[in-house]
């Protein structure tokens, strides 16, 4: 889900939609309560001389850095090779589609290009199915000639299976004599793209940041936070709890934001809209292939990529 | 619009030409007159001891700075991977042109050819219109046979249905024994990369950056500029406001440019110039074919890419 | 070894599942006893002036996060490469067992395809085993001709050799008529990539960070963590010695990190997983050829990629 | 003007070769003269509390590292890229070169060969020349034949046009039937690469970094350096103006080497030396073709890459 | 030189092979007698109020921070592409030497498949050569047939040289009527690759980073070093040169580093390994050809690549 309607500077200070911050109130609430009792607790903690020196914070702030920049980069970039990936899947897609009608010499060969390009798009849902853990089932029987689609939900590799089933569909027009050993070539180039990223989404969805990185960075900012009231209870009032929980919400919001993009294949309310973006590349399929769109409903307030 | 004629360095502090300022002046005025008051009430404040301390600033400072920093970077990519694709269109129109000269063997071909090279242009415009959400009806009328502008007009994605038909004519070529399988092939690799260039406009267009980071960063912004008279007012007198609102201006303009450059093929004074890179586009093809160009009217301090 | 299993946020600050913090307890502990002398001496250092100014740190935190940011980002960029590389594999070789099905035209060629698929998963141990300097005599000899496996034992860069045979099933197939030049070309290109992948993977294991790099952080962080004890001793009271050693840990956790990272190919926890993805691909191959796959168990908490 | 001859760490302390100070020193002096007025009234400004407390430079601190990293970054870039698209010009036009030996079947095709190479000969020299907005009649003249030579004086575009030359060039030569349609698109390949280098140094040339960031970068330093007096004032004495003054050399250096690098191929100090580059690949191509290079004169003190 | 064996923790930060120190020891020496003087004249210093304020260290490091992040990114970029690059060069021979084998049909070719190798080990050997400005003539010597040698001796760009020599034997090859066409175009693409290593080499080795940035660099860290005594000397004692010896040497180790690690190709500690690594080359080379490989003596604790 991306949303789409931006707000006035001033709405968007209380924007709502897509946000990570009831998952986070919990936490905050939490930190607000124990920065209260450090408030009152203050004179005991003087006469104990449990006070952390401001500076120390500094300090921290660099390894905080680090690692909260660093998480987030990595996690936006693997968000964002995802996209790549499957605005490569359309790039693709389609070039087939369109070598599909004008490499194929024969003018009578519409039917065999029909299965041609059903067999491009059950890969396209059932790589999205296989990101997903979903049940490609109901696309698979739709496209598919009853046999092949069986043959399919068998397989565990179903997008690599595919690909071979498009590759003898090459080899078949080639032994018909409808396109010669260069048109051949220029399909396979096209199939070895499609392998790419199948093979690229596997990587993504199948490793994730190093564990250690997260636990690390997920330790240093709560214990900072648990930290920070200690350390500035002694020069402001009341007013303590507030500004900590504002500050601490800047950082742990950032470590969650970052948490839902590193596995943008997933079903949160950042990750990569995979259905819209499907059947966005079946209906270009469709009319590269002059038949009629599917309808498709816009959502009304953000858009789906 | 990109501003080209530099004042000296002096001038230059006062230059307002593509300038966000602007729209974010109102803001500015409300943080000077918030701060005012702030002043106005140091007594009251100091007695209910309503203080922040400096250093709370400089931790908050982490996060906005790998904030800004992210959310700036991104987005200038964004433009940059824009413009880059609009310079790889540019390319690859040029080697089309080139190849539909010297790779197709009759010398009598130049009627089919301008038909190609009109295809192409008409490729490019439609790209435009369809990532600026105009109406492509007047250069699709200009460049097109009457029928295959009808043809497109109805059509939902225009530039890859024209990369078909661009397919389709290459194709006839061979049919009609012009060119061999080779020269098919080369002329392909071009139309895949246009297929790509046209997705990669599409990503960058379809999918912004996460609206959460958009929100994050912006209320943090804000709430940072609204929470900085609290913690100098002690220290600083009357001048507070006025340093106070120059820090926040930084930081809001950036934000507002980050804004501006994410999505780059909008109409904002600092998106790209796509108008004038069809155009420049139009022209090289049109010399390459040796026709005679268009005439470009020259901006006077301000140049268009 | 990658877990997969994410705890809550509260039990995931007690996590130890691939921890270095075992491995760190040692100095950890040392650190903490040097801060309690020098907390117990403070009236001496005190007396003689022996004390470090906190300002000193953040001048220092400035090198200190240039260094330790380089090293985190060079060493994750070397185990992302490493992956890709092996994602990489994974392709080609999928592309190359496909190739091997819908490129040879003989459907009597089962036989021949079959040694073919096992010298491409040879070769993809014999990567691994190379990579691990483990000994690869278990999977030549059960995946190759007996001949072809013992001419490999004596072999120095195996992959390499497997390669040429693979170059040199690829040209028997040509002189039997089976493919053509084309196709070869095809064929070419794909063991051109996995010729690539070896390189890549040999540049990355034979090539560390320059050593003096490693050292000079090193260096830098620990006189660091020792030297914070006579900045804070002072203004802290019996509290410093846990927050020194608090602040210590981010630190030298995030270079024991990086340096686990900085060799991907190793057998540390963080490293990748290569016995799991070369059976992966193994799997693969076999399902893309129709033949049984092996089984796989599958870990409980944790994921192997 | 690339310096070469390194000073030891001494005399690279007073080095001026290359250096942007000399165009920096009215700025500088302007701001020493300021501080010290401020020095001078420090008793008036304290009465008026007119003082701006030197953690406000902290947090500017913040923005002002943004924006020069950024800029920074960016120009380095673009002159990286700039480079790099200048290696590539000479490693494509030495592919080509070879390939005109190597490729071509006829052993008396020495002549036509000399045609060629002086053709990329004269793209490189045009392609500097329309970078430099400079004159290239007389490379055009020295190179081409006259009737060439003319037509390109008029041609908007002369690289494009040369490149389609070349492509004429290719497919006379099929046409005389010494070369095949495999050997025109292993020319036609490179080609297209060098296509690709035309736009890739128009993008550079035509788009600057918008301005708007140059703009706000450059407040923000300047403003910045002249605030500094009124945050240190009051705890430095005379000292204080040769220290800011300092400060602010280190910031505004900064800006203005990126303002230089911006555009790599313009003529100021720092920018890439395209002349000597046109003349180093027009001498391989010569040494390719057997002929005699031409002298070439050799700096002193700095070489010129 | 590349240090393998890793001492422990505590050894490490003694650890001398591959230093930068001893270079920077006198400069060391020096800032540490100067901070004594500085020392000893505190109470002079003071009456004549000569302080530097803190706070301007932190300004400064803003700058430092940029500048040294920038200095050592791109010096490792630098590095790690010279290394790219000679591992594109492993790959490629690799794959042109796989090519000669499986390519050429005729099985009696054995002795100009060892004269097409030994061309290739030249052209890695000619490289190293020229980009260390060492004499080849041992060499070519004893890889070339005499004529070839003495032709290439007096030739400029030799490497280049060699590749029109390859070139050549594919075009001989063909003429002979051992390759097709295609086989041509796929010895081509490996040749044109190599072009684009020896390109990105002299690239690399040609421009170092503008020289103005050297020595601003240099400039702010010695000022900014010999100006910390200055900062320091009123809050601590007798321990100050001590410590800002200490900060000071992080600073000038980190310039010296990526001083060093700029021209990947010298001969300094940290520079590439060019002479392993022409030799590994040959080896894998002469073991792709079944000849025997040559010894190589492995260095005690570090290893080359």
């Amino acid at each position: 889900m991306i949303i789409k309607k931006k707000n006035t500077w001033f709405k968007m200070l209380f924007e709502w939609r897509g946000s990570v911050l009831p998952q986070l109130l919990p936490r905050l609430l939490l930190l607000l309560l124990f920065s209260f009792s450090i408030v009152y607790f203050k004179p005991f903690l003087i006469e104990k001389n449990l006070h952390i020196n401001p500076a120390v914070f500094t300090l921290f702030g660099i390894a905080l850095a680090i690692f909260l920049g660093f998480r987030n980069n990595v996690s936006y970039d693997r968000f964002w090779e995802g996209r790549k990936l499957w605005g490569a899947l359309l790039n693709d897609t389609r070039s087939l589609a369109r070598q599909s009608i004008t490499l194929v010499e024969d003018k009578e060969y519409d039917a065999k290009r029909d299965n041609f390009i059903n067999l491009l798009t059950a890969f396209v849902y059932s790589l999205k199915h296989q990101l997903r853990h979903t049940n490609p089932d109901y696309d698979l029987d739709r496209l598919l000639p009853k046999e092949t689609a069986e043959q399919l939900k068998n397989a565990h590799y179903k997008p690599i299976v595919l690909l071979r089933e498009l590759g003898i569909w090459v080899k078949n027009a080639k032994a018909e004599g409808k396109i010669d050993s260069m048109a051949q070539l220029a399909f396979e180039e096209n199939l070895n793209k499609l392998s790419d990223i199948v093979g690229g989404c596997e990587r993504i969805a199948s490793t994730p940041i190093p564990y250690t990185y997260s636990v690390l960075l997920h330790r240093t900012v709560y214990i900072y936070c648990f930290m920070l009231p200690f350390g500035f209870v002694e020069t402001m009032g009341w007013i303590t709890p507030f500004v900590i929980v504002f500050i601490a919400y800047t950082f742990v919001a950032l470590e969650a934001i970052a948490d839902e993009l590193e596995d943008p294949f997933g079903l949160q309310p950042n990750d990569l809209a995979l259905d819209a973006m499907s059947q966005m590349i079946e209906n270009t399929l469709l009319e590269l292939n002059n038949k009629k769109m599917l309808p498709v409903e816009k959502p009304k307030d953000y858009f789906i990529t």
